[in-house]
């Protein structure tokens, strides 16, 4: 028997997802026939990983950008040998497989991102790539390159009309992250149909104004050329390569080849049976020859590089005994044994101390306590750095070699800022955080659902969080993003009224190993809250009775951040029948015990007033139809921010009165 | 006493933007001083434009798409003799003057579009200048080009770096928009400091790759240099055109020139005073010389620019009555007069034949029974022309001279898309719309928020509404989605449950001349729905009784689009004190008055059930503590939407065990 072609391995991929996508009856073949070649040359010949180990350190990390073309993954992760069935490719988009539609990182094992979201898997690659660069500076000895890995991505027509994938590539081009190498799947067509009616860019001449390395003119269906472009890749040691692989969208479809109509829908029996006689892949639907199984097995070559590569970390652990328990806590994504000691301290101090600040400032200090002993700790603003106050004392370029390279100037790109700190919080080794205005969430946000979705610990901060902010405006002053964040699923929102609360949310933020939190902070001064120890502890709960009443509570208030000294001061105006409840994160309070939130907004008490200068719907959730709600419920104002807090209710008299009519 | 040089005009510019932020103790000094120049030659030599009309419908759009300099922006209105008079410049930034602190085309009288957010001038100019190259080819005859203006803007550093630049500029290097003319102040310098460590694009080379026309090496602050550069512009009939402009930023301040510190504060009084005696302007804050305002004053000029264009309209209006009546009426954004009737009549067919469709076909069919007349209804798709259903009969891609031309191929840029609409929208003669799926408004979302603050018409179509898109899986199934667009102010969103709501849905978005509808459509069939009349007319209040109980409801079920089918089913088995509302829009609902609001969901029914897939928290403002939502608070799955629905609870039996629950 004749060893198979490189042509059939490919073939092996185009026809699991045909059949796949056929079986669903919906699903994208066309991109994986288009790419299958390109795939079956980066697999076989150049990724670098351990399919019985897909938690290998040191791995290559593949990056499927055009993320509806799943079934090539599948397709590649079932060849390669991980634990990924057939019988899962034949349940393909159904209800508990583990091949969803588009590639979900937390369902299906081998896989690094999540993608579908179009540009946003080559945004998490560039912070793959970057994650790669720093640890290998941070961790790497001469003779010792324990840190030696790839980024991968494949991307389409899509992937480069995004925005995004303008803010990625320039940061790429700026860092120099010539470990990351994107293929360019060049086919002429999106859903729309030839894109030349509406993508005419020369993307290889922007990508060089990118400083990028671009390696033109591939066949992506000759695998001598495609090995061609992935060694002028290997050979620049100074800039991310793109390589610009002509295909045909459809590969092999007697119909459908070069097609729009190969895209996003079955092939239909009548076609797949002429593409199998047309690719000579004579085979039942989802079956594949033992032969070909067999030249795509990497078990054995994927076991081989670990173990080198264990034999390297164990020669570095013995070397760098300290600097090797470091690296391996890190990548395990546990925190430093003492950090909860430490930042219960350092929160005690400020309860002790209590300094007037505004919550941004108070987060500037919390980064300046926590980041000392939290080397993993990287990030930075989006050239916002002063006025979100990011930097702190150790704050070192990341656009440089220092081996404690922790700062990132993203300049003003804030959806790949977010979506690369996803990339360096799935890379392993760092809990990333990013920085803008509250209004300019809207710029990033679906990277902070993705965080979000994916579990992904990124660390969202958002200043000048109201009207609070002041002259610069409506465009500036977010109403509705407080509680549009919060409706993200398992997105935690913080909005601190306080310094000790500032530095409680950050507390909770690094040790939220599973998801990401938006920390929420004010560009005004806020005063600080007097609190007893319990208190101070149940601000981790995300909403806690500040003060309480005398008796049963008659009336209470519910407020957040800035407008928790507002609840406070009306308070003490309504008597003491009052409680005040400071709630900085409704996502937390949801999740406590059922005991715990009676405790906190009793049911028995339905005079209720909720205060938060944004949206006051949000607030129904807790104050009812009987309650009242101090909000905002249009656009704000270019004043001084004193004037518009009055302009827009937000007085003592107001709560007075809204509270005293229920 | 000499004539007044450029450098003299420039520098009137210069230190009303300095004594303004510095009255304000607040702003953005340095762009001003650093484009004033520029700013100069360009109003003084070539806009084409009359400042007692500034509604004149042929003048030339100036954008600012950086827009923190807004001082530069109310210096050239006040010094060209708009209604904007010194006292407002000394206002700037205070409550209730027309110089709030970014741009706002709502406030300020010769605004255009209100910027700041970074990147979406540009885009909203890419919108100008398309709206211009449509009217023209639509109504300019020979020798009659009453359409011929041309759209300017300025755009730094931060612009560039957002992503929705290489969207916008993109799509203006496909459709050839030479009237569009971009200034780049290419000062090196952004918010943290010397872009240099994160802004190293080759940003000419870039354009180039566009296709555009760009100007390279042009001095910002010598007006012979910037006159060649705009001469350079006007020389190309085919492309649009880049002028790169250095510059210093702060330029003629001694300590802050060419740094950051001279973006976003006062300069001090110390400064000033250097700054005075540098640049020789030896006057008092706020006063400009007579000479000076005389040499600025562009009334004149202005009065005879629109005199001589008034000409032309009325010899134009002689030759073509119709079609300019047809352009005056578009450019007032009046409908056709029949409009209504023709809408009203479709709509009552609708409910006669009842279809069962998606309501994304449902959209469609509205399209295209409202589209023939309604020329002014111009739009497409990011790329999913064939999902969004937003392709009609009479559609003819704006990528042509075609005089019809209306239908745009937006390719894969949310962003742009929606920012572009929002441009066409502010332009006038025309309604714009786009689509994508409702997941991906997150890549549009402060577009969105944009035409709500000015109160553009735009029409959003976001399709795909929620778990009903099925295999996709959850990277594509919207949850927060319709909650979050609800809570941006001024923003009506629409679910329709059926044809007929949809096609409401549309009408009320074409009415809606001050602000943007989102409409939400179903990618699955839903049942058309037995209506009255007087129900079909409700529908346009945006909630209304759909099916009644026998007597006073004792229990309400509300739900919204492909929803309420299930709560019509749920009511049959609830037996007959049930009543159902449909709430296609709770923004329009919420309008009405307390009666019809009262006489919808009346104060005494408090058992109350809110079905809708997506976030069940928004529902408590209709349903308060005491009801039931059944909704979704996680992440959606990849499985076919029949399966889905089950597995989130959409069921008959799940909504009826919470009704009787309660």
């Amino acid at each position: 028997m004749p060893t198979p072609t490189r042509r059939d391995l490919a073939n092996a991929i185009r026809f699991l997802a045909i059949d796949a996508v056929q079986a669903a009856n919906s699903g994208h073949p066309g991109m994986p026939m288009g790419m299958a070649d390109i795939a079956e040359v980066l697999w076989n010949d150049y990724l670098s990983h351990n399919p019985a180990n897909p938690g290998w350190l040191n791995r290559d990390r593949f990056v499927l950008s055009n993320g509806h073309g799943s079934m090539l993954q599948y397709a590649l992760l079932h060849l390669a040998g991980y634990d990924l069935p057939i019988e899962e490719l034949k349940n393909f988009r159904q209800l508990g497989s583990k091949t969803p539609g588009h590639p979900e990182n937390f369902v299906t094992t081998g896989v690094e991102t999540t993608t579908g979201p179009l540009g946003q898997g080559f945004a998490n690659a560039v912070g793959f790539a970057l994650a790669e660069k720093l640890l290998a500076q941070r961790f790497n000895r001469d003779g010792h390159e324990i840190v030696d890995h790839r980024t991968w991505v494949f991307m389409g027509d899509g992937c480069l009309m995004e925005g995004i994938s303008h803010e990625a590539a320039s940061l790429a081009g700026t860092w120099g992250l010539n470990k990351l190498v994107a293929f360019w799947d060049d086919n002429s067509i999106s859903i729309d149909g030839d894109v030349a009616g509406w993508f005419t860019d020369d993307t290889p001449a922007r990508f060089e104004a990118y400083g990028w390395n671009v390696v033109r003119g591939i066949d992506g269906h000759d695998p001598e050329s495609i090995k061609a472009g992935i060694e002028q890749a290997l050979a620049c040691s100074d800039r991310p390569t793109l390589i610009c692989c002509r295909t045909t969208i459809g590969y092999g479809s007697p119909k459908h080849a070069g097609k729009e109509s190969s895209h996003g829908a079955p092939l239909g029996l009548e076609d797949i049976a002429a593409c199998r006689t047309g690719l000579c892949w004579e085979h039942e639907p989802f079956h594949v020859p033992q032969d070909i199984y067999d030249a795509w097995n990497a078990t054995g070559a994927g076991r081989e590089r670990e173990e080198a590569w264990n034999q390297a970390m164990a020669a570095y652990r013995e070397a760098f005994p300290e600097q090797a328990a470091e690296f391996e806590r890190r990548m395990r994504g546990e925190l430093p044994a003492d950090f909860a000691t430490h930042a219960d301290e350092y929160i005690a101090k400020l309860q002790a101390e209590g300094p007037k600040v505004a919550s941004r400032k108070a987060s500037q200090m919390a980064i300046e306590a926590y980041a000392p002993r939290l080397p993993e700790l990287v990030g930075g603003s989006a050239d916002l750095a002063g006025s979100n106050l990011t930097l702190w004392s150790g704050s070192k370029t990341v656009a440089s070699t220092d081996p404690d390279a922790n700062y990132i100037y993203f300049g003003v790109r804030e959806f790949a800022m977010s979506a690369i700190s996803n990339g360096l919080a799935l890379h392993g080794g760092f809990i990333p955080y990013d920085a803008t205005f509250l209004v300019f969430s809207d710029y990033a946000r679906n990277a902070v659902r993705m965080s979000a979705l994916m579990g992904a610990r990124a660390v969202h901060v958002y200043t000048h969080d109201s009207i609070g902010l002041g002259e610069d405006g409506p465009t500036h002053q977010p109403i509705e993003h407080l509680a549009s964040l919060r409706y993200i699923p398992h997105n935690d929102v913080w909005r601190p009224c306080d310094a000790v609360e500032s530095a409680v949310a950050w507390k909770a933020a690094v040790e939220r190993a599973d998801g990401p939190s938006c920390l929420v902070f004010s560009r005004q001064n806020l005063d600080p809250q007097q609190r007893e120890p319990g208190q101070v502890a149940d601000i981790a709960r995300g909403g806690y009775v500040l003060k309480d009443s005398a008796g049963e509570p008659e009336l209470i208030l519910i407020a957040t951040g800035s407008e928790v000294g507002l609840a406070m001061q009306a308070a003490q105006e309504l008597g003491d029948s009052v409680r005040v409840v400071s709630m900085p994160s409704t996502d937390v309070f949801d999740r406590q015990d059922q005991a715990y939130r009676e405790s906190v907004l009793p049911r028995a008490c339905r005079k209720r007033v909720a205060i938060e200068a944004g949206v006051s719907d949000f607030w129904r959730k807790y104050v009812g139809l009987d309650g009242a709600v101090i909000g905002i419920d249009r656009f704000g104002a270019s004043a001084p921010a004193g004037d518009l807090f009055k302009h827009f209710g937000f007085t003592v008299d107001n709560v007075v009165e809204a509270a005293r009519s229920l």
